[in-house]
């Protein structure tokens, strides 16, 4: 057969052409690489070349990788993993020590002047970048297409000066969560996050809601954007704001659907693709899997809190161990910290665990989490009920998505103790409607047209056959006073 | 092969299980019924059963189809063809003759006298449709769904009562264009219907924009509303008001796209399906495709003014044939007025037309189009640049989306005579933008990752499936202030 009939026959098996763009990303590490990376697996399953950038303290981003290749900034960016991993462990044992407002206030401030570092290292990036031949090279790579994690600005910035087509794979942005960038965001139904708010609020709820706004946008216009100022000056000349950097994207592939998020205005440049990285669960490796079976008809939990807290104080770790002793259920607990004296012989300790295959395990009863979108959108999509220990950023707002919807609870981890954590066992897995109400939300989220992976591939790809997609773009962004009426009422 | 293979291999072909759900409609008539017709003959080769509802006077819904059953109230809508079509003439002869003001104020009173009528033989309907037994035996035939046509609140009063899901196939509702209902719409940017307005406005504009929208507002408040507070309190008693019963729908299939529409804000229960009964072109009946064939390298004109403009004031059919006269080209005209005395050899006079087919032609030229939704979308699907002679409702609006994007040229048909419409055919003929533009639309509207009529049908399906989508409506319904603050800058 001819190799012309092959691509004929690729080409009508694809909706869309299999073609070799060349696609930029700038990726954020940590669990935002996670997500990025099932992208860019993707992209190059169907054809794409793509090019990550990185910097030489990039801890999960590899500089070799059988998908990309990598472009590494010599410079260290600050943004790793001891970074958040030291803040939870300060802030658990602050919280849990009934230590003085005025330690966490100064905890606070600490983390504000790291943060306030890693936004002086990234302009360092940017002007590096710039200043070398780097810059000149990506021109010359003639890329078809920006991909970034809009949590920092590079990618923005980037694509502004080589004018190529840009698409956020966002949840966040530096500004907050991703939509009140772009969409009407009316704070009488919007709840901000971090308010633990839902779209049914009271008049001092909303109240509450509008000053936490209020505060957040001192926050964003002090603390974040005069950064930037210097270099997008410097680079990219009069006419350009760190706002409209944010508003140029062609398109915003967005992390959430309305299964998980409360429904609110959108843009018809807003993608939802929630769940995206999800996919059937693969058989678990031979000891898990005997494990998995020796629990018999009481099933198993599995408890994670993420990639970023591995350690938790002993005290906190050794209730967290007695509770699950007194289960009849078996336990898997991914913990990185010292063995707790009081763990029992049904629970199994380990550094790493293939979590969406187990929340898609049949035996699978209980999902205890910190409520990362992540894994949230993994239980949805298994329908695994979740008791949801949040601690820091999205954690709360998302369990509290989870708890309002009855298809899961929250404990307040910062005055758990073992009688505490058994209880929320217990009601989650005794009462029958946590399930129910998980597996439901299951339902809705599977019963899409495409699967949001797919979704996100042909858009991406749209943006690259019509050179951006400016005619989904609102004119709302040339008016000077819409960020204060887009919240309005 | 045992019939139920037959099943499981439909059931794999399709994304959605093929089951038998029993749909009731409550169409308008008209060019409106032209668009549900698609929608139920699509339900019905997808296996559904389809009721539609009428009245002894419908004249496009006929009483016996082989894709529904039809019910049919013992009653006369009022809505018929004679309706508009007096109107329109009227309107051509006091606008062409340079008559007073006060005829045009006179016609326009007329005319709300008249719309007033409709709505009180509406709510006559409503009566006797829940004052004798057909209400009960809706009630009985346990139907899955009720899709309806806003435009009337019928649809809407029986699925509140049934207690059944709603889908909106919408353009419109009774309120004005079927956004203003749902998603905020800033008047910043959000023309208001009959302006002729872009989402790029001057502070003039906007201010012309805000006061239209008072007057609209009033209109509705006064002129709409009214009829069926008391046909609403009677029959689903308080708590329920005229816009709470829109705002109920789960889904709104909206008959745009943002090829089309401007980029506004949306929300998730809103579908978009713009151009979802465009198909590609089938082969023409002979002694057109003679025709067409004959008209050699020039190409041919097509014109239609719709289904409801069938004659035209006698010097303006003169002056339209006159110039057709003049062109190397062939025209096909859709036109039911008596033959013109300058109709010159190369002009078809036709009753009635394979619109789509032709536009779809590779002979088809230009399209001379009064704007109505059907034929623009028909247009940008096929790539014909179009010259618009809008005449009323969202005409001119319709028409002046195509114009802003360079694709067509709008003419005042209320001033026209032989020599501006001959040189508005030249100027869209002869200038190679307007095809290369709207073929640009074309391409922008074809690449979409699912047919917008297999959209459609997925989201009715998903509301079956689910007994609704409520997780898509928002919480701004409840807030009293809503349609106030939906408006603001």
């Amino acid at each position: 057969m001819h190799w012309s009939w092959v691509w004929i026959t690729l080409c009508l098996l694809c909706p869309t052409a299999v073609y070799g763009g060349r696609v930029l990303v700038f990726p954020v590490d940590g669990s935002h690489w996670v997500n990025m990376k099932v992208i860019i697996e993707a992209l190059h399953s169907r054809g794409h070349q793509v090019s990550v950038f990185r910097t030489t303290d990039s801890w999960y981003i590899k500089e070799t990788s059988p998908f990309y290749t990598s472009i590494t900034l010599d410079i260290e960016s600050g943004f790793d993993e001891d970074f958040i991993g030291t803040f939870v462990a300060q802030l658990l044992e602050i919280q849990r020590g009934g230590k003085s407002a005025w330690t966490r206030f100064k905890l606070e401030m600490e983390q504000g002047q790291k943060a306030s570092e890693i936004h002086k290292k990234t302009c360092k990036m940017i002007e590096l970048l710039f200043d070398t031949d780097l810059i000149q090279s990506l021109q010359d790579a003639k890329y078809d297409l920006v991909l970034t994690d809009p949590v920092t600005p590079v990618g923005a910035i980037v694509a502004h000066y080589l004018r190529l087509p840009l698409v956020f794979n966002v949840r966040w942005t530096s500004q907050g969560e991703g939509h009140f960038s772009i969409a009407p965001s009316p704070l009488s139904y919007i709840p901000l996050t971090g308010t633990e708010l839902s779209d049914k609020m009271s008049f001092l709820e909303r109240l509450f809601n509008v000053i936490n706004f209020g505060f957040w946008k001192f926050q964003i216009a002090y603390f974040v954007e005069p950064y930037y100022v210097g270099v997008i000056e410097k680079y990219l000349g009069p006419g350009v704001d760190y706002s409209s950097l944010f508003q140029a994207g062609d398109l915003w592939l967005m992390r959430v659907d309305f299964v998980f998020e409360f429904p609110r205005p959108t843009m018809p440049n807003v993608i939802y693709m929630g769940g995206f990285q999800c996919k059937p669960a693969k058989p678990l490796p031979e000891h898990l899997e005997e494990f998995v079976q020796s629990s018999g008809e009481h099933g198993v939990i599995i408890m994670s809190l993420g990639t970023l807290i591995g350690k938790l104080p002993h005290d906190l770790a050794d209730g967290i161990a007695a509770a699950f002793a007194k289960l009849p259920q078996k336990v898997i607990w991914r913990y990185k910290g010292d063995r707790p004296a009081t763990l029992g012989n049904n629970t199994l300790l380990v550094d790493w665990m293939p979590q969406s295959d187990l929340l898609g395990h049949p035996k699978i009863k209980l999902f205890v989490a910190h409520g990362g979108t992540n894994g949230v959108q993994e239980a949805i999509y298994h329908g695994v009920p979740i008791l949801g220990l949040p601690l820091i950023f999205d954690q709360p707002d998302n369990l509290f998505r989870i708890e309002v919807r009855g298809a899961g609870k929250i404990i307040n981890i910062f005055n758990m103790n073992e009688d505490i954590f058994f209880q929320g066992i217990q009601e989650v897995l005794n009462d029958p409607s946590y399930r129910m109400n998980m597996e439901r939300l299951s339902r809705l989220h599977r019963d899409q047209p495409m699967k949001p992976l797919d979704t996100a591939l042909f858009w991406i790809e749209f943006v690259m056959r019509h050179k951006g997609a400016a005619h989904l773009r609102t004119e709302s962004y040339r008016l000077p006073w819409a960020p204060v009426s887009a919240v309005l009422y």
